[in-house]
């Protein structure tokens, strides 16, 4: 992009809105993972959809990429603009538009994060309910079609979304849902656009499903000598039908690692961090079946957390434990696999992940939504070191390859961005072809975050 | 088609699988709506995916219309082939391919039925979820994204399919999905063909979630004074979170005729029917707070139905509401609205849907999955008289637009099919352009279904 380009832009919006400043390019060349950072050629600020179609418009005219930007807390390199361009940073579209408390809904700019949201919804006792951890911006969740620890419960980014306004690559504004719990008019552009990651449209507005907070909520951390016995649990509590509201696994080295960054005295051994949702007498039987479960598995202690201060620091060690990895090992970068599998292959591709961390000797650890067969194995890795990081890589690529040959996914929630673009043929098959030509016909002239999802 | 085309098409498969009878045209003629018939030309019945995928390439070629075809159960026409041609009648895609007890997946022909998969469910302790009253086979429910009594708690068809394998109009067969509970991986063509009606690929195999049988269910009905305090409880029974299974609204003229017709003797008042499920402790408390609920809208009767056999009597009863009005009222046909409202509207929805029958005097009841905001007013309409079809197709065209002005949509269930097509405009805007060139990248001779969900 040339001065005139840059000229050209400041006056489609405003001067304020568009930037070169070389920190404001920086920040917007990364994300939280791996991936290596590429500069985009200037940063815009839109404040409004008729700024997004504006500068889509232009964009398509001039041929120039546009990548939506959060607050890059994404983990395949999705807003990282490969082919320089337009970074399309949300922060000034942070707005909570309307809450629709009696329908259970929020209508809500893409640049409004999970946390931000969830604080406001407290004073009508209702929750957003998909929690990937980091303190993601809500466009950026549907983008990658994120999830997280209560998707065993609430379901995935993907079952929220009710409405999306998506402004075309050539400008025109679309609404592709409506505000009903349910309907069978039209094809389902809602579905299409949620984990398209930006390169079909882009969100301007998003209408999401809520709930009601509930009347009892019960945490409790349960402790097996082994981790193959964590995951039996997991699988016997899925199969019993309890409707856990989450069901975590941590394995003993990220427990270690936790209680050195938090502080905690957690027992350093494979554990099972759970939640239940209901109310008080229906939720003490629920977890005296699941605890008689995880007896049954050699549990070796079952702790609950009845106080709010409990859970949050049991909730908070389990968010943190990428942060706590990430501080014990400065210098180091963290790759994580995201493979999701079908429930019965759950304890097998953990054992598979687990031999791969023992034979390579790798700094690492496993943690996984387990209700879901989601899980991840972090891996530290020395960035600067090519050895360390084809290693890694081909640790992912085992454990992804692994999951696609038993019908699982190469990415639970993470999305495609470049990280899984190897995997999209064996995983799709034949059915790529249809994404390629739906890509063609979004944005024929490949300017939406180009490079991304689709193998070329 | 001419006698060489229906020559060529036994040629492509047996001559057994090719029919020209008129009875069997007949048959495939119509559905359970009020819509006109039409005859096909011919009916195909494929037994296996490269059945499908020959005629579709043959079709496409010949520029021959095809129209799929499940058992006719259809409401808004979805099955009627209006411009001639192939029905394809998957009933003899018909086997339970695999069920998969563990990962709690079923792989289904899509001309297996909702009643003929549970009866082999039961066997494993589990059960698939959406239940539309008519036994429809599953090809046919993902078609038209069916839902019904249960969605409320378990979901609408499209959040069961896991996977479907598609022929696409030339005859390429893709998969759409996998066997993972999620996957962020590529586009969701998943829940872009559920719903899909036919018009942009067929369906030769589902991969369907389905659920344990619970632990504990139990039955109630609640009468009341007026429709409203009905509609009120409901209401106040999804605000406060309670985890209904079921949450039915049927009027008391409904009750009055399925009375008459199944010898049942409920209270001729309007009623709500629920269903509860969970384990016994929970149970207990969720039906003591839904009582009360009902207490404080006037309730008059509060009956449990805890045996099984009176809970099957209740649903039964629920199911056989249309039946009971087509068997009273011999030579009438049935026109049957079927939008969805936000939550908070749902009241004043129903009481206009009141004041138009009260208004018309026409002949019909209301009944509908109210935790989902979804109602159906019933009419029955002497279909040889031009006047009285006039003032059905009326009061469906007020009902819809009173639901779109407040958000709702034209259908919550049934579908688009030929009776919604003229509201297409209205609920999606803008977004019918990309629908239009979707349709037009999957099916650029428009031979799949033609005439169906996109008004021209």
């Amino acid at each position: 992009m040339n001065e005139r380009m840059i000229k050209e832009l400041q006056e489609l919006l405003s001067p304020e809105q568009v930037s070169v400043n070389s920190t404001v390019l920086e920040q917007h060349a990364k994300d939280e993972s791996h991936h290596p950072s590429h500069l985009p050629d200037v940063v815009v600020f839109p404040t409004c959809t008729e700024d997004v179609s504006r500068v889509l418009t232009w964009a398509n005219e001039n041929r120039v990429p546009v990548v939506p930007f959060g607050v890059g807390s994404g983990l395949e390199g999705q807003a990282i603009p490969y082919q320089g361009g337009i970074s399309l940073d949300f922060q000034q579209m942070n707005h909570i538009l309307e809450i629709r408390a009696e329908d259970m809904l929020v209508r809500v700019q893409p640049g409004v994060t999970r946390m931000q949201l969830n604080r406001e919804l407290k004073k009508h006792g209702l929750f957003f309910s998909v929690d990937p951890g980091a303190d993601a911006t809500l466009g950026g969740m549907a983008a990658t079609n994120a999830s997280g620890t209560t998707s065993v419960r609430y379901g995935i980014m993907r079952d929220q979304v009710r409405d999306l306004e998506v402004v075309l690559v050539d400008g025109r504004v679309i609404r592709t849902g409506g505000k009903s719990a349910k309907s069978s008019s039209g094809y389902h552009l809602t579905g299409l656009f949620v984990g398209s990651e930006g390169t079909l449209g882009v969100f301007t507005e998003l209408t999401l499903r809520l709930y009601g907070i509930p009347e009892a909520t019960m945490s409790a951390r349960a402790s097996f000598p082994a981790i193959s016995d964590a995951v039996n649990t997991a699988y016997a509590i899925m199969a019993a039908g309890i409707p856990v509201a989450r069901l975590e696994l941590v394995d003993a080295r990220s427990i270690r690692q936790v209680n050195t960054y938090k502080g905690t005295t957690y027992p350093e051994s494979a554990t099972l961090f759970l939640e239940f949702h209901g109310n008080e007498a229906g939720l003490k039987q629920d977890i005296a079946f699941a605890r008689e479960l995880a007896d049954e598995q050699q549990c070796t202690a079952f702790v609950f957390e009845s106080e709010s201060l409990g859970q949050a620091a049991l909730w908070e060690a389990r968010h943190h434990m990428a942060y706590a990895f990430m501080h014990g090992y400065p210098g180091r970068g963290m790759l994580t696999t995201d493979v999701c599998v079908p429930l019965s292959e759950l304890t097998g591709a953990i054992a598979f992940a687990e031999e791969q961390l023992a034979s390579t000797g790798m700094i690492g650890a496993i943690v996984g939504h387990v209700g879901d067969g989601n899980f991840h194995t972090l891996l530290m890795i020395d960035k600067t070191n090519p050895q360390e990081v084809e290693q890694a890589e081909k640790v992912n690529d085992y454990i992804v390859n692994y999951a696609l040959e038993r019908g699982g996914t190469c990415t639970g929630e993470h999305g495609v961005g470049i990280g899984k673009i190897k995997y999209q043929e064996k995983e799709h098959g034949t059915a790529l072809d249809v994404m390629r030509s739906m890509k063609e016909m979004f944005d024929p002239q490949n300017i939406l975050n180009p490079g991304k999802i689709l193998p070329l």
